[in-house]
């Protein structure tokens, strides 16, 4: 049998590994016969895993690891010095081309430094955001960038939503994704020295579907696909939505529980309440992908259970079946080439 | 009898103008017969409202005003044009000393430009944050700057931590107030230029609680009283905070209307869970002071009930008497002067 993508799995990334990271890649083996996972990480604790399912051998490699990268460490430093680590090994193996994809549960920082430093940028690229799914009330948006290099550029934004739009079509399956800037209000002329800049460039650029600027206010409502903003505010805005989300929740809760007619209520309330909530979960949809570079690094919570593995590995499928590299590139190519015409 | 306090209170800005913002502002001056309100807008419109009310004539005064500055205006246009518009005379009346503050619902970015200009800065204070109390788990945080004056350098932002420190332990009454800056990393090394510029100047910084940073993800919690950053970053929390509260919440209902069973059990759980809810809600807290200027302006929702007005006006009395500005002018000369002998 022909496997048409291959996909590292870190094993020992994250606080459910490897026994959550092997269990979601074994369910994806399961469901894929034409994929194969090369898992790095200790071998032994690896295989103890393993021998718990059945699956078919020849979907899976093992590459021995001996070192670990923990949240702790200066990510720069841990990519440098841990050469042996389960995932500086696995971002050189789809560097080498041996693997497609690499996902990830361990230190968000490493996987940034390590996708663009071992990686490394497709050609035209010039840098690589990170661009989790954020849930909304109609369904997700992509936002894009919450990565590690703040301070971005207006050039590197039209770029973003570029990558972006191309992203939501083609894996999120989104005809003419709609592309807004993060502002502090709706009209050109708001914003930061920043998004003032980069609003006239994405208004010209014909090839995505910009829609104009987008109030924080707005982005749960979910009527844009494509949230292009620089690195320190996409972190802010990511981080605040699952701070305040699990806050509001717990509120919620604790209100149910406060009184004993209220605790009945809340056994009437919860099957259906659980229903709509899921709606909220972004692990329904993968992990956040690193674009841009030579190979897709997929980030996912340090937390991750085996569903979100498992959902993270399709997604690097089909990141592979729709090519999403190769139109990055042409892409970026003929935006490049039409630039140059226009002058 | 003697008034302390006189507050200017535009009576034509926002959704609810005039009937539920001289609705608050009677409820106000029952409550406290030490306090004179005056109200700008329209004549006619303003005495309706008050007959409705029983008050003493001796608290209220009305300045006769002919225009109304909407949100849709350009507020810097606005602001020159429309010289007889309430919010103008009534910032007027600050600047002139006739009324200590004042309290408006109307369009945001009129009120912000036309504090700083029509009222004017305090000696030493180089920009006028706009510094909303969030909710948290906890009770409140200033949040601090979320204004209209974006790409702040990092001398604005110790200056921020100074203001709010000063107005969470005279207003809100927490004695030594922590003060963190909102970044992407709890390390020192972490953020962006601005971010890295100004964390070591807040820990130098002898007058404030500096704690070091906050990452988004925490700002809910609570455990921070003044949260600094700049107003670009500020708007996107406060508006994100706003936007998902509600959207969650609105799933919230939405899951337990969803079936008969969950019907029934949101039924026994409301009045629990309304009571919870409270806690989340800011306007308990009054509206949103912008510091630093010569008398005290407060923008409150342009929703506001006859609750936050009230509010807000207790908020502007306290201020008045905790002598909120001239805490903020002592403590800008003095830590200038350290400044200058540390030199």
């Amino acid at each position: 049998m022909e496997f048409h993508t291959k996909i590292a799995v870190d094993a020992m990334g994250g606080d459910n590994a490897p026994g959550e990271i092997v269990k979601g890649a074994v369910e994806a083996l399961k469901e894929r016969k034409d994929i194969r996972i090369c898992f790095f990480g200790d071998k032994d604790k690896v295989e103890a895993e393993l021998e718990k399912y059945s699956y078919d051998p020849a979907q899976v490699e093992i590459v021995h690891t001996t070192e670990e990268i923990s949240c702790d460490e200066a990510p720069a430093v841990a990519i440098k010095k841990k050469k042996d680590s389960s995932l500086v090994v696995a971002l050189r193996a789809v560097k080498s081309g041996d693997c497609d994809a690499v996902v990830s549960a361990g230190s968000s920082g490493a996987i940034l430094v390590g996708g663009q430093v071992l990686v490394g940028k497709c050609k035209g690229v010039k840098r690589a955001p990170l661009a989790p799914l954020v849930p909304t009330e109609k369904g997700v948006s992509l936002l894009i960038d919450c990565g590690a290099n703040v301070d971005a550029r207006p050039e590197h934004l039209v770029q973003f939503a570029q990558m972006g739009s191309i992203y939501m079509e083609h894996i999120v399956g989104i005809k003419k994704p709609r592309v807004a800037i993060v502002n502090i209000g709706a009209e050109e002329a708001k914003g930061n020295a920043l998004v003032k800049e980069t609003y006239p460039l994405l208004k010209e650029c014909k090839t995505i579907h910009f829609v104009g600027s987008i109030e924080a206010r707005d982005i749960p409502k979910g009527d844009v696909d494509v949230i292009v903003t620089e690195a320190f505010v996409g972190n802010v805005i990511l981080k605040l939505e699952e701070g305040l989300a699990g806050t509001l929740l717990s509120v919620v809760k604790e209100g149910m529980m406060s009184t004993l007619r209220s605790k009945i209520g809340a056994l009437l309330v919860k099957p259906a309440l659980k229903k709509t909530l899921k709606t909220f979960d972004a692990s329904e949809y993968g992990g956040a992908p690193l674009l841009g570079l030579k190979g897709l690094v997929v980030k996912i919570h340090g937390s991750s259970s085996a569903k979100e593995t498992r959902n993270a590995i399709f997604q690097c499928v089909s990141f592979k079946e729709a090519e999403i590299n190769e139109r990055i590139m042409q892409y970026l190519a003929l935006a490049q080439e039409k630039t140059e015409t226009d002058r």
